[in-house]
C-alpha cells in the first residue's frame, strides 16, 4: 500500500492515489505523507476531503504541519482550525514558529482566539495543557429521553459522548452520567435521579502525572477539569493520559542515565542539541570522579609496593556501581508507580541490608576463589579484595536504596539518584576501604 | 476517613464502619482492607453488599484475596466468582496456590470452568491473557432501535457497551459499531448500513506489547480479540493496556539496570527473591570485569614507573560508562516507543560520532586544564589522559548506540544492552588505549 501510493504520486496519478488512501486511518495517511517529496505535499494534502484533512493534519509531524500551513490559503487554514479539537489545536500551535502562529490566530474567530490564548497560558505538564473542550453538558432537570435527544443533536463534533456532564446555570459541575447509564435507563427518568453526584475532578493547574495516577487507580476513561469555582472548563481523555504515561517514563529513564530529558524523538534531534543534553551531567560526574583519583594518589606508596592491587580496582568499581544501580532503579521505579513511599525508609534499608549480605557473600566467595586459585595472588590479597567487595556491595545497595527516598522526601526528582551518581559516590568510599584494608592486612 | 473506619472496626462498631465506606470507590475500600487485622478481615468483607464485594475483591492484593477465599463459605465463593469479569477472575486464579484454585474451580459452573482453563492456557503476555469476554454482540440485520433495545436488556453486566461487535451465526466478526454511532443514528436504520466493516483485531497469541502499540497509534479504547478463524473470543479494554504499558516500561527499566525483571512490588518481595533477581547479572559482569584486571596486570611495569597513571583510571572508566549509558538509553527507549528502528543503523552511528566529538572535546579540555593546572601532573600525562578520554567517550557512545540496534535485529531484547554491559565492554578497550598511549608518549 505504502509503495503503491508513493509511486502513484510520483507518476502524478492523483485520482488513483487518492483512492488508494481514502479509507485508511488518518494516522496512517499522515505517516505516508512524511515520505512525499515537499513540492508535492500540498497537492497531496488537498486531495483529502475536508473532514479527513483536519484529522490527518492532527497526526502529522510539526515539521510537516508547518510546511502545509505555509503553503495553503487563509481560507483553508480557517477550515482546518475549525475542525481541530482544542487539545490538538494547542499542541499544533505550541510547536509552530511565531509567524505561523500569527497567521493561524488571524484566521480564527475572536472567541476561539481568546480560548487558545487561555490554553497557551496553562503551565506545561498541567491538566489544563492536555484537556479539550468538546464535551456534552446536560441539565439535571432533563429526562433521559431529552438528554439522548440533546446528545443526538449535539454529539457529532464532541471528543467523547460516552461520559456527559451535568452543569448548573453558572457551569458549575453538579454530576456525571455515562451514555451507558442513559441507554440502560427508562426514557422518562429524570437525570437528577440517576446521575452520579460524586464527581472526581482535577484542577487546571494540577500536574499531569498526578492526573495519570488517578486515571490508573480508578480505571477512568475520561475526567473533568474544573477551575477554582468548580466550573467545568474541559475534559481529559484516556488516550492523552497514555501519552503522559509514556512521556513520564521516558523522562525518568533519561534522567536515570544522566541525560537531560527531551521530548523530541532522537532521530529528529540535531547533534548540537543531543550533545547539550548530555554534557552537563557528564561534566559534573567527571569532576566528582576526580575525588577517587585523589584517594588513589594518597595511597600511592601502598600501591607502589603491591602494584597488583591496581588490577582489582575496575572490578570493584564496576560491581559496586552495578549493585547500587540495581537498588536505586528498583526504588525509583517503585516510587514512580506509587508502590513505595518515603515512609518506607526503614523497610527499604532493612531489605537492602539483607539482600547485600546474600549477594555480597556469593560474589565475594566466587571472587576469592578466582583470585586465590586462578590469579594465584596470595591469600591476603584475596581477602582484601573480597572483604572490600562485600562492603562495597552493601554500601552501594543501602545508599542506592536511600538516596531516591530522601530525594522524594525533599521534593526533588528521585530519578536523579540513579546509577551514575550512586556509582560516583560509592567509588570513593570503596577505594578508601580497599586501601585501608590493604595497608592493614598487607602491612604496607 | 481512613483512620475513622479502622477505629470503628477496632471498636467493633460494624454498622457505622459499613456506612463510612459504602460510598467509596471499590479500589479505595480494597486499600483500606489492607490495614484491617487478619482475624477481622472476613467480618469486614461480609459487611459489603454482594455487588460491591466482587468489585472490592478484584482490587485486593492476592495475599488478601487468599485470606478471604480461605475463610468464606463455598456459597460465597460462588457469588464472588459469578460477579467477576473474566479477566479479573483469571488474574486472581493465576496468583492463588493450588489448593485455593481447586476449591474455586469446584465452585464454578462447568462452562465457566472450561473457559477458565482455556484462558489459563494463553501464554503470559499474550492478548488472550488480558482479554475479557463480557462484550455486546449484535447481528447486522438488526435496526438501530432493536440494537439499542438489545443493549438495554443485556448491557448491565458487560465490561463496556461503548463499542459493540457484529457477528454472524458462526460468531465470525463482521463489523463494529459504537454506542455513539447508534445513539446518533435514526432508530430505523439497519446496522449493516452504518457499521464499520474494517475492524482492526488482534489474535489471542499476539504479544501484549504489540497490542499496546496499536492502541496507542490509533487511540483505541477497546479492541476485539479473534481466533484463527476470525471468530470473536474476547475484548481488550484500554485500562488493561495502561497496565501493560507500565509493566513493559518497568521491565525495560529493570533490565537496563542489570536486574531480572519481576512483576511483584518491591515491598512485597522477600529478601531471597530480591537477591535471586540481582545475582546473575552481577556475577556475569563481575567475571567479565576481570578482563580489565588482566589488562592492568599486563601493563604492570608501565604503571610501576608512573604510578600516577592509576589515579585517572576511575575517572576514565566512570566517564566512559556514563557516556555509553546515555547513548544506549536513548536508543533503547527510542526502540521501545517505535521512534527508532534497526534500519536507522547508519543514522545512529553518524549522530553518535558527531555528538562524541563535541562531548569528547569539551570533557577533554576541562580535564586537560585540571590535570595540567591543578594536579600539575605534567603535560604528557595530561595529554595521555585527555586523548584516552576522547577515544573512550567516542567508543562508548558508538558501541552504546549500536548494540541495542543489533540486539533488536537479532530478535534479542535491546534493554540488556544498557549501561552495565556497555561499561564492562568499554572499560577493557579504553584501558588498552590508555596504557598504549602512555607507553608510547611517556616512553615507558
Amino acid at each position: 500500500m505504502n509503495k503503491k501510493f508513493l509511486t502513484l504520486i510520483e507518476e502524478e496519478k492523483y485520482t488513483e492515489a487518492r483512492k488508494s488512501i481514502i479509507d485508511l486511518p488518518a494516522v496512517d495517511i499522515a505517516k505516508l505523507f512524511e515520505e512525499v517529496p515537499q513540492p508535492k505535499l500540498v497537492v497531496v494534502f488537498r486531495l483529502l476531503p475536508k473532514d479527513l484533512s483536519s484529522d490527518v493534519f492532527t497526526h502529522m509531524s510539526s515539521e510537516l504541519q508547518r510546511q502545509v500551513i505555509e503553503a495553503i490559503t487563509d481560507k483553508e487554514v480557517v477550515a482546518i482550525m475549525s475542525n481541530l479539537f482544542m487539545d490538538d489545536a494547542i499542541d499544533f500551535i505550541e510547536e509552530m514558529p511565531a509567524n505561523v502562529v500569527k497567521r493561524v490566530l488571524k484566521n480564527t474567530s475572536e472567541d476561539t482566539r481568546t480560548l487558545i490564548n487561555q490554553f497557551l497560558n496553562y503551565p506545561t505538564d498541567s491538566a489544563g495543557s492536555i484537556m479539550t473542550i468538546e464535551y456534552i453538558d446536560l441539565k439535571k432537570h432533563m429526562t433521559v429521553g431529552q438528554a439522548l435527544d440533546y446528545i443526538k443533536a449535539n454529539g457529532y463534533d464532541k471528543e467523547t459522548i460516552n461520559t456527559c456532564y451535568v452543569l448548573n446555570s453558572s457551569r458549575v459541575l453538579e454530576g456525571v452520567v455515562s451514555l451507558r447509564q442513559l441507554v440502560l435507563s427508562d426514557d422518562e427518568e429524570i437525570l437528577e435521579d440517576i446521575i452520579n453526584l460524586e464527581v472526581d475532578s482535577v484542577k487546571t493547574h494540577d500536574d499531569q502525572e498526578e492526573v495519570a495516577t488517578t486515571f490508573k487507580k480508578y480505571d477512568y476513561y475520561v475526567m473533568p477539569v474544573v477551575d477554582n469555582e468548580n466550573r467545568l472548563v474541559g475534559i481529559i481523555t484516556v488516550d492523552d493520559i497514555i501519552d503522559v504515561i509514556d512521556k513520564e517514563a521516558t523522562e525518568d529513564i533519561h534522567k536515570m542515565a544522566a541525560l537531560q530529558p527531551t521530548e523530541k524523538p532522537y532521530l529528529k534531534t540535531n547533534i548540537w542539541h543531543l550533545a547539550k543534553n548530555r554534557i552537563p551531567w557528564l561534566l559534573i560526574l567527571m569532576v566528582s570522579a576526580a575525588l577517587t583519583g585523589g584517594i588513589i594518589k594518597r595511597y600511592e606508596t601502598a600501591l607502589q609496593s603491591v602494584i597488583l592491587l591496581a588490577a582489582f580496582i575496575p572490578m570493584l568499581m564496576d560491581t559496586g556501581g552495578n549493585a547500587g544501580s540495581q537498588s536505586s532503579t528498583l526504588i525509583i521505579r517503585g516510587l514512580a508507580l506509587g508502590e513505595i513511599e518515603p515512609k518506607h525508609f526503614l523497610k527499604v534499608i532493612w531489605k537492602e541490608l539483607g539482600v547485600s549480605i546474600i549477594v555480597g557473600i556469593i560474589l565475594s566467595a566466587v571472587n576469592f576463589l578466582k583470585i586465590y586459585l586462578i590469579d594465584k595472588a596470595g591469600v591476603l590479597v584475596a581477602i582484601t579484595v573480597s572483604f572490600t567487595l562485600v562492603l562495597t556491595v552493601t554500601l552501594s545497595k543501602v545508599i542506592g536504596g536511600i538516596l531516591p527516598l530522601l530525594a522524594k522526601r525533599f521534593k526533588m526528582d528521585p530519578a536523579i539518584m540513579a546509577g551514575p551518581l550512586i556509582t560516583t559516590i560509592v567509588d570513593a568510599i570503596s577505594l578508601v576501604v580497599y586501601f585501608a584494608t590493604a595497608t592493614w592486612l598487607l602491612k604496607l
